[in-house]
C-alpha cells in the first residue's frame, strides 16, 4: 500500500508501525482522512522561524521572545524546536531560546552558513543585556563540536558567561547500567556535596 | 499545530511523537509532502475485502485465497488484517485465512452481524475441504467470547475440527515476570514431554 510506504519514510516508523497506522486511517471516516491528508499537505502554511530565536511559530516574533516574564539575561542555545519544547515543558526554564536548526555536520556537508549562527552572534551583538548563555546541544561529536565553535566564537564578548548542560547519570539511572563515555563525563563532571 | 492535533488520533502516538513526526514533515520536501498527503487521501482507493477471507486486498480475490500452494485445509480466524499478517510473517502457516474485521462485543454494540461471522460460517457451508478451523483470536474477555461463539456455532459442522492458538509463557519469557493469568493458562495448558 502506498500509505505504508510513506508512512515507513517518518523518523521511528517501521513497517509494522505504519501498517497499523495505515489500518487505522484506512477505517478512519472519510472526513477524518481528509481533515489529517489536508493538515499535511498545509504543514509548512503560516509557520515561520521567529525573527528573535528562530524557533518555528506562527507570528513573526515568537511567544517566548515576545513574553515580558521571561529572563532576557539568560539565552538557551538548542538545536531544534523540538529541544526547546523539551525544556519548556519542565516548566523551570524562565529565560530566552536560541534555535540553530542542526549542528556543525562537516561530513554531512552542514556549515556555519547552513545552521543559525549568524543569527545568534547578530543577535547577541544588537542585545547587550544577555548575560548567560548556556549551551544545550545534544551529547555526540557533531554536537560537542559545534559547542566548542560557538564557545570559541563567543571570545568576541568577554562579559558573556558561557555554560553547558550538564552530563551525567540520568535520574533513576543505576551506575551498574551505564556506558562507559557517561560514567566518565558523570566523575569529571562530580560537584561538591 | 494542526497536523500534532491530527496525528495524536493515532494509536501509539503520543504528543511528543506527534511533534517529532510533524517537525520532520515539516522539514520534507514539498514533494514529499504532497505523496505524503495524497497517499493519506487515497487511503481508500482500490482497497476493498477478498471475496473470500475478507482481508483487506487491491483484488477482488486476495493472493492468498489464490494461490494453489495453500493447504485449503486450514482455516484461520483472525481478527484484523495485522494479525494476518503477524502470522504470515512467521513464514510457518500455510493454510488459508478469514478476517471477521473485529470481535463480538456487546457493550460497544458490536453485534454477532458487525463483524464477518456470516462471511465465515456460508464459506464452510458452500466449501466442504475444510478439515480445521484455528481461532487465533486476541486474548481477552471479549476475544474469548467470540472465539466461544463461533466453536458453538461450528458444531453445526461436526466433521470440523477446531482449534484454538495457544496460550503461555511467551518465547524468551521469565516465570518471575509473568502475569498471573499467563502463568495459570500456561499451567493449563501444559503439554507432555
Amino acid at each position: 500500500m502506498k500509505l505504508i510506504e510513506e508512512l515507513t519514510r517518518l523518523p521511528g516508523i517501521g513497517e509494522r508501525s505504519a501498517q497499523r497506522l495505515a489500518f487505522h486511517i484506512l477505517r478512519d471516516s472519510d472526513s477524518g482522512i481528509l481533515a489529517l491528508s489536508e493538515a499535511v499537505r498545509d504543514v509548512k502554511k503560516g509557520v515561520m522561524e521567529c525573527e528573535k530565536c528562530c524557533t518555528l511559530t506562527s507570528k513573526p516574533v515568537c511567544g517566548i521572545c515576545l513574553s515580558p516574564a521571561r529572563n532576557a539575561e539568560l539565552l538557551c542555545v538548542v538545536e531544534s524546536p523540538l529541544d526547546l519544547l523539551a525544556i519548556e515543558k519542565t516548566g523551570e526554564y524562565k529565560g530566552l531560546y536560541h534555535v540553530l536548526h542542526g549542528r556543525l555536520s562537516p561530513l554531512d556537508g552542514v556549515q556555519s552558513e547552513d545552521i543559525r549562527l549568524k543569527e545568534l552572534f547578530s543577535r547577541l551583538s544588537e542585545d547587550g543585556g544577555v548575560r548567560e548563555v548556556i549551551l544545550a546541544l545534544n551529547s555526540d561529536l557533531e554536537s560537542d563540536s559545534t559547542a566548542l565553535y560557538i564557545h570559541q566564537k563567543l571570545a568576541e564578548f568577554p562579559s558573556l558567561h558561557v555554560s553547558r548542560i550538564a552530563r551525567g547519570i540520568p535520574s533513576g539511572g543505576h551506575l551498574e547500567y551505564t556506558d562507559d563515555a557517561t560514567l566518565v563525563r558523570a566523575l569529571q563532571g562530580r560537584q561538591s556535596f
